[in-house]
């Protein structure tokens, strides 16, 4: 598997965990060893594994408000990667950055942003979300 | 300096390019060598010296609606860092995620996405903005 891939498959099993509620295989996708942080729009930024992830079982508890990603690109500083996505809600869709950090074979998140994205449909690229589930 | 100390003073120096307008400073803030990206609230996301750069001499033309930033906390990955920050604006609070790549001995931003804060201040720090003129 090449390093595009493995990180893209990586922000895509983030992804899962979100659509499907997954809050169990949500918190093996982060770091245990990093001072992860988390900003979900709307929300003051996060930091630390317990504020986090309480977060996320917080909102993976509700119906997930997310129907699949699209246009993600992966971009790479040797051990640390991030991907660019876009995130398709119901009502609308998000902007993230995802931040991941290499730890023996696993890309591991340390930190995500999501934000509004522009309105106008003609700012998105014609791609479709891909399936999650 | 302490790597802490010269990745918060990176940032800073871009949020005084920011609020100074001076898109000359700008350029030379961001990396040369990487693949930068940006996502500026409510804009597509960026890719590429070109058009970051026109979206950052697009922006800068206009007056400044940054009056300052709040609650820089810096993280590190080896050579590469992130800083999430409250950018301070007249109408509201955004939080920024701002990534680093230590270039030889200078900090060089590689990606910024900046989003909506929460519109609760009891959720902010009760920091003020500081100066950065």
């Amino acid at each position: 598997m090449t390093d595009v891939n493995a990180l893209i498959n990586a922000n895509e099993a983030f992804y899962v965990a979100f659509v499907t509620g997954n809050a169990g295989l949500m918190e093996k996708l982060w770091s245990a060893q990093a001072d992860i942080t988390c900003i979900h729009p709307g929300w003051p930024p996060l930091d630390g594994c317990d504020d986090v992830m309480e977060s996320w079982r917080c909102i993976l508890s509700a119906e997930s408000p997310l129907t699949g990603i699209s246009s993600a690109r992966a971009y790479f500083y040797g051990n640390i990667g991030y991907v660019i996505c876009q995130e398709h809600l119901e009502r609308g869709i998000l902007i993230a950055t995802n931040i991941f950090s290499l730890e023996g074979e696993c890309w591991k998140l340390v930190h995500h942003q999501a934000g509004i994205s522009p309105s106008d449909p003609m700012l998105h690229t014609n791609e479709g979300p891909q399936t999650l589930q």
